[in-house]
Formats: structure tokens, C-alpha cells, sequence
């Protein structure tokens, strides 16, 4: 039986994630359900989708993503399910799925969307509040035992994409942004590891702040430095050695990041 | 393996929950477990009561909700189990379950409350501050386990029933109020949608703030517009469209909440 | 299968516990999970330390531990694993598994700790910022599916060891301290109900706070009210009746708490 993970901006106080576990396990007893964060900022499609596409690609084969991010409940926004490399996505058609799609197209990998308009498939009595409840958690549930995505929706080519903004190649490097901070304070940026690579003497600059140099490893500098690395997914972070650097430094989300270096002889 | 959930309000920091999960797969290793909430406010029954009454009948048949909001833990107040429908409900005597008792009567479900009496099926030693791993957990994993409501206690008729203030009828509407605020702000109140069936020209007055009309999804009206709805659980709502209505007015836990409109002709 | 228990302080917003759930279940598909915190104050080996020796008894014989928090992931500290008593841990050689080692050797079960230096049960990249992803889960999970510490890593003599402050006797009774708070805001000391047992008449200072006698259940004062009691886990703790003590009390982890009393005659 696949696993089922659940990301949503529910928080965990009022149990709407407990209700979404209820009615899979009510058509789906045997499944697994791992949770991957249910403190996505509210209505904030972007963090859930960074976070869908830090994460997935770590679960087994077959597993079944369900992610609800949903400000556009009970309007005429699609709910679809989505085919992506080896893994289903279930969720609204909002953009919250476009990064894990760019990524898995930037490898080749298929890409298939389905609008979900088969409501023999989900609870008796759908609420426009609530689709996580009434028709994704349903339709996760059903894909788990079996049944197919062509049964439950019909195909669909054009999803709602976000589009973030990217890095911008410099006179000597590259413009970024701050895209998240974490529950470590580190500011993270869509700077990733292959914009660095050809780079040599880097700096990295964040508002007034000039960090030189990159580190391997937080425990590289002593405590309270604030030092630049690359991140387990991949990206540019700015951190402060056991210490939080969203509250040490004057820095938010969509803030410029600047590197500096010269090309490897 | 029937499912047991968990809803209490020890926060996710300390481990107490966890402990609860090793107590009940020690005595029921193929239990299935989902947490409904641990974020309940600490020792606030009521609240405990509602979530239990919005989410516990979205689990399977035969679900046991084990419930720790427990502020007389070691005291003289007893403990409990109830069967109640078709699920099963172990944790203190003081109201938890009153909700949910009266929604089962209201619908002519039976309703069967027991004095858990027999410490062979708890832990060896039991502590007088945490009922929740040393009695509740083991008796719900007993039951897990198929052993019988009758053998774990003896059938009292006198449990503790809390009796949450309801809605007053108006020359005009409704006199309600708020009774608790979710994770994205929103503000819920006592009155039901039942309450609105025969109104028509609403309008839902809160403090100084005077909403006309119901929408019927958040994404009706433009961001930062307070709104009335009906939730996911039945109840009136108040929000702010991708906002939070309880952090931009000035609202709380108790204020009274006016339904004004003219009957349906 | 056993159980895998997962303790970090990488909260629960950014997806990083949900990954470690997809390389555990991709490699032992059948592992039962159970979170036993991830809000432990970043970097504060202490405070997991405490937690791990309050909670992973409860839980059955073969269970594996797995907990992370680890400000020098990816320096020379090492990776490891260690038998301790019926259960198995894995995590950073930092002593996070210090006090549960403690605890296993004053009642003479067997700790043995093994250097993890067997790369070929690891995820194939190594990053040096997530070893709980590339190091930890994947070693759990092996050691779900029956492979032996043995396999996995080499036998050290010389984990870490943390050497918290011990209470101090006095003339009059005993010196401890403030260690942590918990979620209702009681306060934690480190002395426990064995340092009191042969006092009666017993006052506790803290501050400028003196609390007479203990009681044995919260409910036993009214709501409002500081008590001292023995908590779950056998510790002297500092607490408010339907309140926080931490909040109402001006007190920190690290004060001094005394202990007055004169012998049982």
C-alpha cells in the first residue's frame, strides 16, 4: 500500500489534519501517512510549494503527495492530481504543485495533470470550505487503493504554473533573492550550488551585511558568525552559527542577495 | 486493528505524546494511531470538547478517541470511557465528551459511559499527574485489543456534562458568540446554520463591526474583507479573506454575536 | 518490525522530519514511526538529552531511537549508534544519549556504543548539513530491517559524555536548579523524589518564591496557586494550578533552587 504524505497551512491546533487522516483511513485502512508540514504559512502557495519540492522526491515510488494550500477553496480553481516522475500529487490547481513539475520536466521525467470531476469519488456532501476533507483526502485515499488517475479526473495542459522569481547572471556573479527562512532562522535563497560553481573568491552580500567565503559545515566558524553554505536541498543559505539569522540581522523574505567572485582560472 | 486517535494539550515539545504511543504499542503493537490535536489551550475543556465534536465522526467505525484535557489529574475526578455511536472514548470525567454526547442523542445514537475501575489493565505504578500514560492510554489499547468496555469499568449514568452557553432567539435573528478562534484566525461561533434557514438580508454584527450577508467561499470576496461563512463543521464563522480576523479586530472568546434578517416570506 | 522514534529540533514547519520519514520507509517499508519531539531548543543537547531519559523507557524492547540535534554535523564529531539497555539509539556523538547511558548503568543494563563508519548503508551523497537524512535515518532503518549494530559501525569506548549540574546537600536539605520548562510552563528541577525522602516539613525556595510542603496532585490547591510536586518523570517540579509558573514567575532555567527540611524522625 503506498504511503501518503500530507503538507498543508492547517497548523496542528484545530484538527482539520487529524479529520483529512479519518476520512483516508475510512476508504483506505491500510495506508501509511507521513505528515511533512502543516505550518506552511498561511494562504502562502510559494513556501508550500519550495517545501513539496525540497522533500517528495525522498519518498518511495508510488507514494501520494496530498497538499492543501487553498485560498481559492470553493471557487471555480480546479482540484487536480497530478502524474510526476514516480510519485501522484493531489491538490488544488494553484501553482502549489509548478515546482516540483519544473524540476521534474528539467529531467526529463513525465508531467501529467488531471482535473478532478468525478465526485463519485469523494464524500457525499462537499463543503466550499474544506476540499482538503471533502475531496483530496478522498481521492488520495482512492489512488492508494488502486485506482486510477484516469478514472478519477481528466487530463488537463494547463495547470496553474507560479513562476519565482530566478537568479540573474551579474557582471561578476549573481543576483538572488531570500525565498524562506526555516525553523533554524537560516535564510534561504534561490541561489543554488550550479550558480557558484565556476565561482572563486566569493562573497556574498545581504543588505549591509558582506559574508567571505563559503563554509562545508555550520560547526566550521565558532558560535554567533554569521557564514554562508550551501543547504541540504541544494540552495545558498545564509545562517548564524547557533544562532537564528532571520532575528539577528535586518533581513526578510524577497530581500536582494548579491554574489560576487571571479571565474576559476 | 481499530484506529486510535490522541487529542490533548501537552504541546509537542516534551515527549508526552510520545510516551503515550510507546504505552499503547507496547500493549497493542499493530495499532494504528493519528493525533487529532495536542495544541489544545492547557486545561481548557471546552475547546478540547469542540474539536472532538468537529472531527472524531470522520474517523472509521469502531475509533477509539483517547482525550487528555485533565487540569483534576490525581483528584477525586474519575476516569472514564464511553461508548457513544459507533466509537469508543477514554480519557477524564469532566465534560471532554459532553459535546459529543449530546450531538449522539440528539441523533439517537447510544450513549454509555463507564467508571474505569480496574487497575489490572493499567500501568504497574500510577502517578497522580499523568492519568494519560499510566490509565487512559493502556485502556485504550486494551480496547484496541478487543477487550470489552464491560470488563475495563462499571456503567455510571452521572457523567460530568459541560453546559456551553447556546444561542438565544431575537425578535429579528439570533443572539450567539464566539467560542473559539482556529489556526488561520478565524473566529467560530455557537450559532449553526440551522440557526440562518429561515433568514433572509443577514447581517452579522460583532462589537463594532457590522458584516452584511454570508459568502459561501473565502476566495468570494477580496483579500483583507471580513467575511461570514459557514465553516467546515456547520458553524457561523467570521474571517478575513487571507487574513486573520482575530489579529485585525478586536474580538475575543465570548463576545456576543448579532444575527439580524427578516424571515424567508 | 520495531518501532523508530524520531527526536530532533528541526520543528515541524520546513518538511525536514517528513523526509527523514521517506528514507526510513524507503528502505524499511514496514517500520512503525512515532514522534517523540522536534521542538527541542535548537542546538540544546541538554534539553534532548532530558527528553530522550524521560520518554524512550516507555516504549517496547528492540525499539530504535533516532534523534538528532547536532550543531556539528558535518565537523569530526562522529556519527553513532549504541545499545543501551533492550533499546537501540542513533545519532551525532555529542551526548545527546548521555543521560539515558547514566541511567542504564546505574541499574547495571549494558551500554555499548559503536562508531557508524560503514558508508555503504547510507544514502549514496553526503551532505554535511543533514546527516539525521543521509547518516541517521538510513541506519535506523537498516537496523529495523535486522541488520546488526555490529555491521554498521566499529565499538568506541569514548562516547560523549554531558556532566550536568548534580544537586548539592546541604545542612538543612538539598541545592538543585531550574533544568527546563515543559509546555504548561512548569519548571523542572533536578532533584528528584529520592533526594526527598527522608525529609519532612519540607520548603521549597526559588528565587525569592517559598512554596511549603509538596503536593501530590495540581488539583489538590486552587487555580492561581504555586505548588511543588513530583512530576512524572520523579523530578521536583515548580508549578501553577490552571496556570504557566514560568510565566507568572520571574524564574530561568540555570536558578537555584533549594530544598529545606529536617529528617523523618
Amino acid at each position: 500500500m503506498p504511503i501518503i504524505t500530507l503538507l498543508t497551512d492547517f497548523g496542528l491546533k484545530d484538527g482539520y489534519v487529524g479529520v483529512m487522516k479519518g476520512v483516508i483511513w475510512s476508504i483506505a485502512p491500510q495506508a501509511q501517512i507521513a505528515d511533512l508540514s502543516h505550518e506552511i504559512t498561511p494562504q502562502n502557495i510559494l513556501q508550500g510549494a519550495l517545501v513539496l519540492e525540497h522533500t517528495s522526491s525522498y519518498f518511495p515510488n508510488g507514494t501520494i503527495h496530498l497538499a492543501v494550500v487553498d485560498p481559492g477553496v470553493g471557487t471555480l480553481r480546479r482540484p487536480v492530481a497530478a502524474h510526476m516522475g514516480k510519485h501522484i500529487f493531489v491538490g488544488p490547481d494553484n501553482g502549489l504543485f509548478s515546482l516540483v513539475a519544473a524540476r521534474a520536466r528539467s529531467v526529463a521525467q513525465p508531467v501529467h495533470f488531471y482535473h478532478l470531476d468525478q465526485p463519485q469519488y469523494w464524500l457525499p456532501n462537499i463543503s466550499r470550505v474544506f476540499h482538503g476533507r471533502d475531496i483530496f483526502a478522498p481521492t488520495a485515499a482512492h489512488l492508494a487503493n488502486g485506482v486510477a488517475l484516469e478514472t478519477l479526473g481528466t487530463p488537463i495542459d494547463d495547470p496553474v504554473m507560479l513562476d519565482p522569481a530566478r537568479p540573474m547572471p551579474t557582471l561578476d556573479g549573481w543576483l538572488g533573492q531570500v525565498i524562506d527562512t526555516d525553523a533554524f532562522g537560516n535564510l534561504q535563497t534561490n541561489l543554488r550550488s550550479e550558480h557558484l560553481a565556476g565561482l572563486e573568491r566569493l562573497t556574498v552580500r545581504l543588505n549591509h551585511i558582506l559574508i567571505k567565503g563559503l563554509v562545508q559545515a555550520f560547526g566550521d566558524r565558532p558560535s554567533g558568525e554569521l557564514i554562508a553554505l550551501i543547504d541540504s536541498a541544494g540552495y545558498l543559505s545564509i545562517a548564524q552559527v547557533n544562532g537564528s539569522a532571520v532575528q539577528s540581522l535586518p533581513a526578510h523574505v524577497g530581500d536582494t542577495v548579491e554574489i560576487h567572485g571571479r571565474p576559476v582560472a
